[in-house]
């Protein structure tokens, strides 16, 4: 590849990021307009966002009205398990676009019925690394990675551990059986992304689980 | 975004492929000169490769010679893990992007003594969407799922599994302790990927590995 192409590229992604800037400003504005809270639910694949969602959305279901859009390559797996729950669940399929845009959440958007509802949660395709670059609107990214992964994973991934507002680990009731060392993760978390908010919790169980819904009540 | 940028960055990005194609064709011409066994391990972050190539290195060492070329967006951790093994080990740290190239792998192989080794295992970024589109020159792709992350990653991530030479099921030592599906995962993964060697192992209590220690020593 030539050089004068390598610099085009990189100007074009500039541009692509720039538009997509543009586009989650309006779908901020559009949330804040609404009240709503927004939060970015990042991972890698299998890390347990659709499990944490759909305790999420039982538990909180009498007193908060949730809503979720989410990202997947293919299938609406994650869309029909949380559906199940009642709230209103909108899928959206990338194709191969290994994460979430601004302008697909904001045609998402138009088929969720928004002033009825008090937070968003956005799952975002299973990727520690490209959905990082995209603004979607949110209010807030939440990282999760679980005990399963290894502890080094902030280290090795720390452009998204850095753009992190709270870190969940998830599946701890499995942390013993694989034999997780909490203090060294959690070190790695702190050296990475001192930023964040930090929570623990077993969606299985439902340990360490009320720590998330204080987060998510708190700025209601 | 205009309609013409958006042609333009897809006809870019085709040059880009086109490019790594060309130089994947040049990595796989020396890797036969050189009769050289070379495997690109594809998973999402934290499914076991590491793992799976120590414990590989340290069994087989006796009687196959093997080098790792390892990628990573940040850290050395992983070549640090493997150099205990004995085996020569080069990282590639990616800094922010997504997967390995194939102009990556060249510079890598030049501080490798290919002469010296029956087989090359290439460990690809963490990232079950963006390698797949990057041919590195390897002979087969094997990618990994561990029995943490869904039964359904097959249907979710199709393209990579589609391009799938083997398929590893990890850490199947903690299958029962997170409920893992087995017939679910194997009829997933049949489903989308029939042509693939399905193997499933535990790197920590050594079941199963002898099954993918005869698909390595088979074609030596």
């Amino acid at each position: 590849m030539s050089e004068k192409n390598e610099h085009r590229i990189v100007a074009i992604h500039r541009a692509v990021l720039a538009k997509n800037e543009d586009l989650a400003a309006c779908n901020r504005a559009l949330f804040q307009e609404k009240g709503i809270r927004v939060l970015n639910l990042l991972s890698s694949p299998g890390s347990g966002k659709t499990t944490l969602l759909e305790r999420t959305l039982i538990d909180l279901a009498p007193h908060v009205r949730m809503g979720v859009i989410v990202g997947d390559l293919a299938t609406d797996n994650d869309a029909r398990r949380m559906n199940g729950t009642g709230a209103p669940v909108v899928q959206i399929t990338t194709g191969d676009i290994c994460h979430l845009e601004a302008a697909m959440v904001a045609e998402a958007l138009k088929r969720l019925d928004l002033s009825t509802l008090n937070i968003l949660f956005i799952e975002n395709v299973g990727n520690l690394v490209c959905p990082v670059s995209y603004d979607l609107g949110e209010e807030a990214r939440v990282v999760l990675m679980s005990v399963t992964e290894g502890e080094d994973k902030p280290l090795k991934y720390p452009t998204m551990f850095k753009a992190a507002d709270v870190v969940i680990i998830t599946k701890t009731d499995i942390a013993e059986a694989v034999g997780f060392q909490r203090e060294t993760a959690l070190q790695n978390i702190r050296r990475v992304a001192p930023q964040a908010r930090v929570m623990e919790v077993s969606a299985r169980t439902g340990a360490g689980m009320e720590a998330w819904y204080d987060y998510l009540r708190s700025h209601l």
